[in-house]
């Protein structure tokens, strides 16, 4: 009934998701900081635009596909970082993995993957792993990480940036959210005991209290880039200046994103930060955008105000937990097919036409 | 109680039709794409703009009348063209279409009507009968469709252009809407058997996959000219550059819509995307609107921004579900009274008088 | 309980009127046209402005009065003319024009009131007693009218230039309201039969649909001048070139007015047309406004942007209703009070003193 | 399980405070002037601004501090004064004060406090206490209040100027809300007998009319100046013009207030005005802010547009009713933790960073 291929749409997997998650689970998932204004905000942001078709325009041919970081995608999306995601499915990574591989979708690696980087990496053939990752205090552990990734096999390096200090997440206080038992930080495993904070549940609050770096600076980004050959995409930029940052410092892309709500509430929606973002950079290199997004006019809109490509990262957890690496991949074909149509709708042969001109503010 | 008469205005139209239809068949009629973002801005639109009337104006003979297309009609009012009346009514499109004729309404008939076209356009003396219609894949069907259409003696084409892909309507995924027994498309009953696919409910939507043709463009315009002498007119133009091609393809008129909001959700409102519509046509052919309209307030607000003339899709079914004939009659009847009124409480002595003068933003 | 001295605003005496009056009665009183959206922006239209106060000056001498006229009136406000008074209270008319005496403010007696006016006029020593009236078909009966006006001693007169032809008001149809037996049009008594329809209930309608002259013009204004020595202030001049046109034709004043949200639904709101039609006047004759006023800061709001005075309809009746004359005191008590303080709390000796600078748009 | 320190954000204390109070007590704190306009849009305005956060800062040593009047205090935050603290605890404006104290937060007594403002200041070593105060009809009074200010040590005098007369609060008349036995007016203990109103309950109201000078002008400003060498600063300013007038009659500071929408309703929400006061002062002396402050962004965005620092008022009432001085002591400990966490996350080291280019208007 609730099986992935009836699901008509993404707020019916979340619905789906809720029913079989246990609670705890569902709001850490779905929850953001504070009063979650900004997690609302994300989504409102793209009901502020409506698209304005054009008709008439040979559309048999609907090409999705978009060309990042020297490799062809599926379409104009990826499966964005985020944790533990055994929680939602005992296959957890490995399923997502599997999912965006058989829908040549990049699938960015959460750190705090319950599943080793190697073994996500090594899921499925013409995988398109990134690994998401950040800048610990100890150097050595984010060194280490780094090479892991080069040698599974990973694509690209996604450093986030939205997280100097945690955000207050007021379910998960409310819930004493904790990890259970047999989820482990997979890739913190092989850390020597003194490394790792121990205690169950506290165990990330911990681990983040104790390694995260509220002391970074551009420097960091530097640094990442002399360890690492692979692309460095910074995760978290809402200002035309730190997209220069970006630049400047050696980043190969940027991702408009406020950690999805999760950390600074208040923040501004993805979509409303796009535009100067986009323009700041000019092409440089590619702008990427995660938040919010539903629908696939949603990816239309947000190429339409300069993106390269959107990320969508609760909506697969919902997928994971209705159905594993079948509902994953039912999320992402519907998400693609969505955009395909949303497409042919508007006229465009491909969402990357998609321009200013297609959208008009309600 | 709920005799055609009784009822006050369109709302109450449709909660009569409500009460009386099958909810799955009420769905189709009144839902639209996706999450019905469209289908809901249509209205809102309308109440973006208030009325600023004029006093001590002489409305002692309100003329509603237009010229539309060489032939004067009742009031800026048209009967969009909406498909398998028959489910809303026994009589389906004759009481409709016989309603129509006896307010001087023009009728735009469906081309999936259940009831033929020849039919239709016999139903009454005095009709103005226009077809709408898609050029299918099989430009042969189209060619028949046409030469019927003609020799019914149907005024005018009307080319549907918002259906390059059939919209996403969730309603009728989760009804599994199909069309009972005994409900037929009537225009192609007399199509060869290798024509038409075979299988009852699926064959409105196995019909529309194989003959609706994505690959169309303008040149289809020109073709469709070059085959009837019939005034042709593009229904779903919302971009002002679509409405130039329209002209310079020999469109004798255009319809603004977003087919009722069931094709791209997120499309613009029809009243937002008129203004830039009617500038670039600037009075070279009639520019129409449908899409919300459900007062004679918003028939006026059209017009003062641009608008020929409006038409009116689901009110009608509404009609026809609470009394067939009877009921569209009052249902026609009730609209161009309401214009009536509305133009004499505004000062004006036609509607056609209305200037985006008379409307203030709110 | 619900003694009128205990109610607290305006919005109480409305609850406490619902609370006494016969359902239809109440609906006649309170509802508006069509979907009642004039209705509610009259109101909307007030919370779309803030205040901003000046402090530090002595207000410990308001002088609320306002000179209207030629007389000296107790505050920026006036009693709005509303048919049927006795619907709401056996005394009627009588009732709401002493109790407006006894606070000095202005009382507008409606040309289908349920007391003569002679009778209205001698109500009480000192009142300041208008007569609402029309251009009838047969200007006699308007003639006769204001000769009435002028021996009872009545000091202005007050045009109504909103219903060429009637308002479309659903509660009313679907109450099939109608007045009561003993409830008269009671200025129309002495008419000969053959000059009022017979009829009860319909009466009224039957009235107007028969009296109500939709060919009226400017002309009609310059007319009645030519038969009265009373100013004359044209009600529901919502355009700036009418008010332009009401100065050319010998107005005396103009009221801002939709007629309460009664003819016109979705004309603008009155606050809304303030401002084009204040300047358009440019101080040379008083600008009244009426619709939405139930505070003392909307009475500020308005003369901010540039009424001379205000007038309350509907809460008169709701005074009347829960307490006669007692009740449309404090009706009137408490308006005034609120006028006071808030032009205190404004830092304005006078609420005339109100200019653009008090306020902010929201 | 309400124990403060489980309390997530000032609604929960918010929620928990009306759990254990009285109704009339928590409708006298919670409340505001009629429809509560201004009480709601002081909240609303927070919610019209996102923040645009930067990244890559070295937030690792925030700095809330802010420096106020010659005092370094713990952030850009104080105790507004708020009457009859002991209606929320019975150790009222002691546990408070102490909270303050231990927190390094000036806390602003008000003039009608249930505790003496020696007491007060007595209270905890280290304080940084203000009074607030009227100039009453009888300057004696105020000039011995003034007197015990100093000799208790406070260390500014705060002229709230928006009480020309009495707010019309309609909850307390509902409630009939008086003050019980046993709650005083502790600064006026040693008034004689003809200084003070006599009778229970009504004794605040009286001695409100009789003592409160609607007559005050600017004069009153340098008549306080003249008999106190304590900075004045100037509570309840929202006009530019007033901003000037208030350096140029000594005013030491201003605080953007609306009374926390007690006394003029549709006032301007503090938000809104605070940029063109801030604008008008340009530096000279401090731009104080209260009203709607519920979040460490609400600081930070009232920082962004030019305030010093932000005062809570109503929150610290129900950190007395939950917990007398742990309560208030959470309370306060909550904001200024997300002070500083929002700090961070914004890129900014301290929050008096913060500037206009932090905020996005949504």
């Amino acid at each position: 009934m609730n099986a992935p291929a009836n699901l008509l749409n993404l707020d019916e997997f979340e619905r789906a998701a809720l029913a079989v998650l246990p609670q705890a689970v569902y709001d850490y998932y779905a929850g953001g900081a504070e009063d979650e204004v900004t997690l609302r905000e994300n989504r409102a942001a793209f009901a502020r635009y409506a698209l304005r078709p054009r008709v008439l325009v040979d559309v048999s041919r609907i090409d999705s596909t978009v060309e990042l970081l020297g490799k062809r995608i599926a379409g104009p999306l990826l499966i964005a970082p985020t944790a533990f995601q055994k929680l939602a499915h005992p296959e957890g990574e490995l399923a997502a993995a599997r999912a965006a591989a058989h829908r040549n979708t990049p699938y960015i690696a959460s750190t705090v993957s319950t599943t080793p980087i190697e073994a996500i990496a090594a899921a499925a053939p013409g995988s398109n792993i990134w690994l998401q990752l950040y800048v610990f205090r100890d150097r050595e552990i984010t060194r280490e990480l780094v090479q892991r990734a080069e040698q599974s096999g990973c694509r690209a390096l996604c450093l986030t940036v939205t997280v100097p200090v945690q955000g207050k997440r007021e379910r998960d206080a409310r819930n004493q959210f904790s990890l259970p038992d047999g989820i482990e930080m997979a890739n913190f495993s092989g850390l020597r005991q003194a490394q790792l904070p121990e205690g169950k549940g506290s165990r990330l609050e911990a681990f983040i209290q104790r390694e995260f770096d509220d002391s970074l600076t551009w420097s960091a980004v530097e640094w990442l880039a002399s360890i690492s050959s692979l692309p460095i995409l910074l995760k978290g930029i809402c200002h035309p200046q730190d997209a220069e940052l970006a630049i400047d410092h050696g980043a190969a892309g940027v991702i408009v994103s406020n950690h999805g709500g999760r950390q600074l509430d208040s923040a501004i929606a993805t979509l409303d930060a796009l535009p100067a973002v986009a323009d700041a950079v000019d092409g440089r290199i590619p702008v990427l955008l995660d938040g919010g997004i539903r629908r696939g006019s949603d990816v239309l809109k947000a190429l339409a105000l300069g993106a390269t490509a959107t990320l969508i990262g609760r909506p697969v957890l919902w997928g994971l937990a209705v159905g594993g690496q079948a509902g994953v991949d039912a999320v992402l074909s519907l998400v693609l097919d969505e955009v395909a149509r949303v497409s042919a709708l508007c006229g465009l042969r491909s969402p990357t036409s998609a321009s200013p001109d297609l959208l008009s503010r309600i």
